[in-house]
């Protein structure tokens, strides 16, 4: 029976998304992917990183996944179909999308993402397509692109005076516009959780697509759209793998002993 | 004749470098190639490295090149040969190297660059094996990798107090230790001088990769090794092009009219 779940990323980002599910399903079987040799995808054009996309969606049915989790917001960007070639897929952008609709009360809604994500403009239009549906149609999108988040969080400055100010200047004309809620849109983002919630204090609620993306598939699970495995398990497969690499992706996991194989998806 | 000089990166960080040298040669013909697809190569392993260097070389010796610049440190450090295939191949550590050991007087040489750059060990290993023929037998070096400067040079934030904040932390060390002399040894670093300079004072010297380089080339093109072209020009080649990265090429080579050529190099 196929009943592991696939999770991939262009890096080791998405092992927070992976981390969200594991915690919500401990019962369950996931390969994750990071596709480390072409990382990052943010930089990449679009038609770069749906090519790159498909092919970590085929490499994982070869591998015997159920589903695939596109846990990588430049891959979601390009990867919007509900499913390909049978498997269901499922993007982080979309549960990120209906939990910052559902939580926001004035309809001011802040995005942060790389350069990619933001320019892409996916969060911001689906936002604003699915906000009737929330009774939510005057909702206004704030974006803001994040570019040294990713470098702060692998440099572990979390918590610290220096990554508290690029924060700040990040989010301040975010803040002047009194949003209330706001979506993590890169996988990475929620290392420097800390000192994001330092800068928007109480009155912003944080939308974490790992959290969001793990309600989504629990309503499949029910619905027998997924299986559940019938022992929990976890296989690391990177398409290229450092020291450092390897080092982060353990801190991410919290676990420095599980096995990490070295793969070529192409 | 094959007249042009082929000159590679990673990414549009080697543009610095071909800056220096077509300020050094304004008649000289010239070829970049960016190999954005696969950007950056810091993270990657030794080996992809070596393979992706390899292929761009052929590539650039297809496009008839007489010789080639390595304007990438990752790369440098896995293409160590004088030659490939016949073609004269420059490195931009060995003449950083170099220029580092004839200013130090008190055999003191600080290293900044990337993780992978500083891990390799390349720029330190090099400094000790060539310091005695330079009468600098007892060089001490001291290497610090600067993750955030690249994103940070991206951002534009330059002569920047959180910029100025984050440089003086990366530093800090290395001034305690007394360095007289600083390699820049990532080609985006040059981009950050100023805020550099700001920390390090004018009791530290700072070797540009690029500048050390065109005084390599000047000495082939003086012994023969090296042909001039005919006539002054710039092809810029990149596998893969966003609005960013064309934004950013044109903002270092300070000309919004140069065409750019997507291509493919594998």
């Amino acid at each position: 029976m196929k009943a592991a779940i696939g999770v991939f990323d262009s890096g080791v980002g998405g092992l927070t998304v992976l981390k969200s599910l594991r915690t919500a399903f401990p019962q369950q079987e996931f390969i994750y992917l990071g596709d480390t040799a072409r990382l990052p995808y943010g930089t990449k054009s679009a038609d770069t990183i749906r090519q790159y996309s498909l092919q970590n969606v085929r490499f994982l049915a070869h591998q015997g996944v159920q589903a695939v989790v596109v846990a990588c917001n430049s891959a979601s960007t390009q990867i919007t179909e509900p499913e390909i070639e049978g498997l269901p897929v499922y993007n982080v952008i979309d549960p990120g999308v209906q939990a910052a609709l559902e939580t926001t009360q004035n309809q001011c809604i802040g995005l942060l993402g790389t350069r990619a994500t933001v320019e892409s403009h996916v969060y911001q239009t689906r936002l604003k397509k699915q906000a009737a549906s929330f009774g939510k149609s005057d909702v206004r999108v704030f974006a803001q692109a994040c570019p040294l988040f990713v470098p702060l969080a692998e440099e572990g400055w979390t918590l610290d005076p220096i990554t508290n100010l690029i924060v700040y200047r990040y989010l301040h004309p975010l803040l002047l516009e009194e949003i209330d809620t706001l979506i993590m849109g890169c996988t990475h983002y929620p290392i420097l959780r800390g000192s994001i919630e330092r800068a928007t204090g109480k009155s912003v609620t944080l939308v974490d697509s790992g959290h969001a993306l793990a309600a989504v598939l629990k309503k499949d699970f029910e619905s027998g759209r997924l299986k559940a495995s019938a022992e929990a398990g976890l296989r690391v497969l990177m398409t290229d793998l450092s020291s450092h690499l390897q080092k982060w992706a353990f801190e991410i996991l919290e676990e420095t002993s599980q096995p990490i194989e070295v793969v070529n998806t192409t």
